[in-house]
């Protein structure tokens, strides 16, 4: 898997049924049934979180008409290369051009503008969960770069900064719980450089994993948008003493493809999948375990009983008892990403037993039929996941001292190194590598020596 | 309410925070809170009962490329006026124009050609709940016709006809269930006039409700697709020696701004909205009832414990504890369409019991607080729900024998009248209706007394 990964990653998207890559136009996805089933886990736990802290569900238009795309100078300069219009309803060319909403922003706020009169129309809060569209212009990889993308974006309007800002550290808190919590995925935070910002926010802050390959994956960014479209999009409100101000705004979005690329890519080994239990689209695979005619029956009668109670609690279960060897159906759903099987042969029967097999460490434990815990068991495989992802993850952040060690680690992983701020000592680094951010800390450039400030500094997909 | 319908309904869409129609592209909507609440019950639901009949959740492009849009000559027919055509992207015009999904035929048949070899790769069920476009010339109406619409869109493929058609059974089971069932909407099922059927279909089969203006809404439609589709996309297998077929196809849609926009009109009264309990956004309000300070406090304790204890068991509560009379808050939350109302006063608590109000009949129960079964209550209230609406449904069911009568009737519901089958005659039912189905029963034509068959006819939306 290391060595070719890309070639393990297709493997994994086309043998497990999660998505297809087929579809006439380039870019463009479909999303199968195992890829939908773990993406909805996705989606619903996170507007659980989103709508428990006050968001509203929503669904905004697609279609954004040029004007109000244009808007803010900015964000128009960074999307208008990507953007698909619509130009043609039946045969007759539309007054205006429409665009295929690239994110949300410029659709959503003159609707904003509407909603808010004084400070007691405040805060919005509103998310969607949505496609979005961007002609990529870099080369497309299936659920990492596409060109129609799954997404929740949340978008928000505060009468005050500080609100904006405690907002973004309630959503830091609560991706955070997607990202680590759910998927078990280790994360690290990063406020993009300047130039890598969000067209039109203040400041960006990324959320990134790292790929078995060494290349960090942004699976989630979220954006202090200041009053740079309020301003624009006249989102104002009287204050208590009837004075005019703009409201203080942030967006932000988790990429659920990318997400799900992570998951399967970051957990997964030589033998498949390896799937965080609360995704899993099959939680348990229960293997009868019969070589003899005679034991058929009664093997079977248990196995139902099993799968009947274990189904009555909640979980998602499903029996291989389909004609084949054990051996070769351990296999099978081993490389499913199934994150426990159970089996049972004669022996378990007799005993009122079962053997359960851990799909994350190939552990397995022999226990007592009413002595099963799934729930404490999968809390435990999840705690497991994030603490191999953790280590595996840590393993690879480096420190480089010189130019030299610098090129050496950055095909490893994320590289901490030094620079002095110009752009000439930036460009032997951008040669090889993305500035994920720039720290406080200060260090000693690593092309000219001067002082400076350290970097991140990683391959990115 | 039934003097001036189209006031009404306006009013509940403003008032209930459901949909703001005043985003600038006309007949595109921007869907609120209250709205996606239900919307997310009816989706979840069906949902539900589809993948438990073994179809598979899936997401497809949204754009279609004009090649495949095209290629089968009835379909495009039926809707080349009506699509959104991308031309452009970034600032490059594009090969060939992409077409915004009006329906996903002939996004997803391709695809199926793909994976469908033998037998064994049969049948072939998807389902997918997303939005569809259409610039519809006629007027748009919020939530009843729009130019961006959200549904659920079924697909299948089957070796023989006769699982086609069992599968329309099922598929007509599980519609009744959404209809009537979760949504108490009462509803009949016409096999559509061949020139009216679905293009590219064999025949189509409509669900429809009645407004309380009088006029039909269609809210859902099954088509059976025979083999047209899937000769043109090439959908083949090998049966089992070997020979090759085209598969059997039908799909298969309800419109959930529809089912909406029928459960408000349909139950809703002079108050504003009665909503069924199941996709109720707030279940039950909880208002203390408190005219004396001292007994605000012990008032309040009970209140909180019944909500507690309610959420517990998993209903949605609210708690209206702002200040104002308590015939305010009735008025407002009965607007609201909340299913029941629970009033606790000083007397409620020294007795251990509350006041039950029920929405749909305003009908009052004094129960004791260990005698509350909310999930009897509600199911009682859906029970009543469907009775009184198939009820005023069943009433404006009508036969007319003569032009005149038929048209006096048909302002105030669905006609049924004779038809020889000639354009000429079908001329002036049609100057003031549609024919939503040619019925099996003989009759005698309403315009020239000759035999013929029975026509069931209405305004529509």
């Amino acid at each position: 898997m290391a060595e070719d990964f890309g070639e393990w990653y297709r493997r994994m998207l086309s043998e497990n049924v999660l998505v297809d890559d087929r579809y006439e136009i380039k870019g463009m996805l479909v999303y199968r049934g195992n890829a939908m089933y773990m993406i909805r886990q996705m989606t619903g736990y996170l507007e659980g979180m989103l709508e428990a802290d006050g968001h509203e569900p929503t669904l905004f238009p697609v279609l954004i008409p040029e004007n109000l795309l244009m808007r803010e100078a900015e964000h128009i300069a960074g999307f208008e290369d990507q953007v698909y219009w619509v130009t043609h309803a039946g045969g007759n060319k539309l007054e205006r051009k429409l665009a295929l909403r690239p994110t949300s922003e410029t659709c959503m706020y003159p609707m904003f503008a509407l909603w808010t009169r004084t400070f007691q129309d405040l805060p919005i809060k509103v998310h969607q969960t949505v496609a979005v569209y961007r002609c990529e212009t870099k080369q497309t990889r299936p659920l990492i770069r596409s060109r129609e993308f799954y997404w929740n974006e949340g978008h928000t309007a505060f009468a005050t900064r500080e609100e904006a800002l405690s907002n973004i550290e309630t959503i830091k808190g609560i991706y955070t719980k997607l990202i680590n919590g759910l998927l078990c995925l280790p994360v690290q935070v990063n406020v993009r450089p300047q130039w890598d910002k969000f067209p039109g926010a203040e400041y960006t802050i990324a959320f990134e994993t790292l790929m078995p390959d060494g290349r960090t994956l942004q699976v989630a960014t979220v954006h202090n948008l200041g009053q740079h479209f309020s301003r624009v999009f006249n989102i104002e409100f009287d204050d208590e003493k009837g004075e005019k101000h703009h409201a203080w705004q942030t967006s932000y979005g988790p990429g659920f493809g990318r997400l799900l690329a992570a998951t399967i890519s970051v957990h997964g080994d030589g033998k498949g999948m390896v799937l965080p239990p609360r995704i899993a689209p099959t939680q348990v695979v229960i293997i009868p375990v019969i070589f003899k005619d005679a034991d058929k029956a009664h093997v079977m009668e248990y196995v139902r009983g099993l799968e009947e109670s274990l189904k009555r609690e909640g979980f998602r279960v499903k029996v291989d008892a389909s004609d084949g060897r054990p051996g070769a159906k351990y296999y099978l759903w081993e490389g499913r990403g199934v994150p426990l099987r159970i089996e049972v042969g004669p022996r378990e029967v007799k005993e009122n037993k079962v053997l359960l097999v851990r799909r994350d460490t190939g552990g397995k434990m022999s226990v007592g039929r009413d002595a099963i815990d799934l729930k404490a068991l999968f809390s435990q495989i999840e705690s497991d996941m994030r603490v191999k992802a953790a280590k595996r993850f840590d393993d690879r952040l480096y420190d480089a001292k010189t130019l030299d060690e610098f090129k050496e680690l950055v095909v490893k992983g994320i590289v901490t190194v030094g620079w002095c701020g110009r752009d000439e000592c930036a460009k032997p680094i951008e040669e090889v590598g993305t500035i994920l951010t720039v720290l406080e800390d200060s260090g000693k450039c690593v092309a000219c020596g001067k002082g400076g400030k350290m970097l991140r500094v990683a391959r990115t997909y």
